[in-house]
């Protein structure tokens, strides 16, 4: 009842996971003859990441070799949003292990927004993973938050919020913890 | 029963002010590699700012520097309705304020079109104030009226509507006053 | 039970009216910095018009001059479906009657697509009329028929499969005249 | 009780058929006043291509000569997804049991997914046909599966993925046919 005597470091997300294609984007591709290839992102979207970056949430763009969005149109993105991106990235758990290892995280403290089946093994691992209303079943299936919102047009801004919620209530656990200790 | 002896001045909207982004728009910024960047907006939409401007109601867009829509475009977007725009407005409730006192209006005789968190205050203190189906939970909470239509598809044709039917009320109200006084 | 003595013409939609902007098109107009401006069409509602005109229906658009839609898009939009179009047509009303009695036909001959108020006087005229499921209210009321589709994502092919489903059943009807009177 | 001593070829479908307009893209062709025509394609449909070709089966689109998308947009696309194209299909039926004698296939070994009128024959002819969501009535009557998506938007990905079921449930019947045998 004097609260417990829990962690005392902030268990809360550190950085978030999220692909272009599929998440960032409706996966929608547009293609003219001539050959210009655009994609479409949404103000909520933009909003939501800057949302978590002024709570310090790190947040770093994933683009599969298969994305049909090419390399110059993810960067575009990417810097738009003031964000790191990783492309051409084959074996998606491998490369976010080695980015969550260089930064000394956990996966618990890391978050994670996919969109098929190539996350579906990072999407198990991330503790806290989300997927767009309108993912494949197999991405449904491995994702611990299914966001109401569909892929490109408030998914992302959903699950920031949901993100930004857990470290409320982490922060507020945690403070409690120390008036708990305090009292003591 | 002779009617009440109440305001003899039009006690209606004057003035909208409205979003750019989110609003007028759908929210989606289209970007193609080499380098454009494209919106869309609706006829209904449009036809609304017409319907508003016949019954003398001002309206001018607002545009906030987070936008993800670049400046030349939101400026063709006001040119091509014929309305007036204010860009890159850091603090709406200021910008707006600046206007309505410059006008000599009070906020009742504001309406206002927002989409999400920095528009909350102006949607607290304008007399009529309104946001699409689709924004995201604060801006849902501060509004007045939910358009049941979402943005860019219609949400400010009806919100225009709207805006008149409350006139067309306040019009016959103050005739029945002016009727009530004749009488007596 | 021999039939009746009816009409012994074809009492069917000979011509149809459709507006470009909510009706052929979803009302969007996508505008990009650089000034291009960009409309769409559904290979369903193309397919629409070519079941018309290969039952001898003709197919006229409109396009008011309060229409986003720049002219040379318009134009180009009835080329491609090798349609004649008026533009700039400020009394649909009073314009459409001029091509009808040019044509020797009646009101209940023409079929009309409408989207919005400049488009009611049509509605209530014309013989056939319908609106897209999206429609604003006063295009609604004032329609026959209401689409299940919305604008620019099937409901000019939904009109155009009702107008032939009504030619189908005038002709029948015309047939079983014919062979009632045979009869007797 | 020890299996049926059936076919011992795996009886699952080799080659499937699939519109472009309309079925891999919404049927939405974009047009712009300076000439550029654009169309759209989903990342979960091109993911579900690469899943099919994965697993030996052959993908090729159909072009109509009534389609919106101009030839070399239509190429363009095939290219991105490394899949061939017939274009300018006038008699579908024809154009795609030439392919299917020529590779010496039977006609329960083919899948087709369809969405209109000129579809039907094939739809009834093919082993496995499909529609998406979306379609005319008169495609969605003749299919045997009918998407949850539309066109354009995860209808083909969820074919190929129906495709790909059929395709294992058939393997597993052949295994157990194969064991029984053995057992006897």
């Amino acid at each position: 009842r004097y609260g417990y005597f829990g962690a005392d470091k902030l268990d809360a997300v550190k950085l978030l996971f999220c692909n272009v294609s599929g998440c960032l984007t409706d996966g929608q591709s547009y293609l003219s003859a001539t050959g210009e290839e655009i994609v479409s992102v949404n103000g909520r979207d933009v909003a939501g990441v800057r949302m978590l970056k002024k709570e310090e949430v790190e947040v770093i763009f994933l683009s599969s070799s298969d994305d049909p969005i090419p390399k110059a149109l993810a960067d575009k993105l990417s810097r738009k949003m003031n964000c790191k991106i990783r492309q051409g990235v084959q074996d998606k758990q491998a490369e976010v292990k080695k980015i969550v290892d260089a930064r000394h995280l956990m996966w618990k403290e890391v978050a994670y927004l996919g969109s098929d089946e190539p996350d579906v093994d990072c999407l198990s691992l991330s503790g806290v993973s989300g997927v767009p209303q309108d993912a494949p079943t197999v991405a449904l299936n491995a994702a611990k938050y299914i966001c109401r919102s569909p892929a490109g047009r408030g998914a992302l801004r959903e699950f920031a919020e949901y993100i930004l919620l857990l470290k409320k209530k982490e922060r507020s656990k945690l403070e409690q913890d120390r008036i708990g200790r305090d009292n003591f």
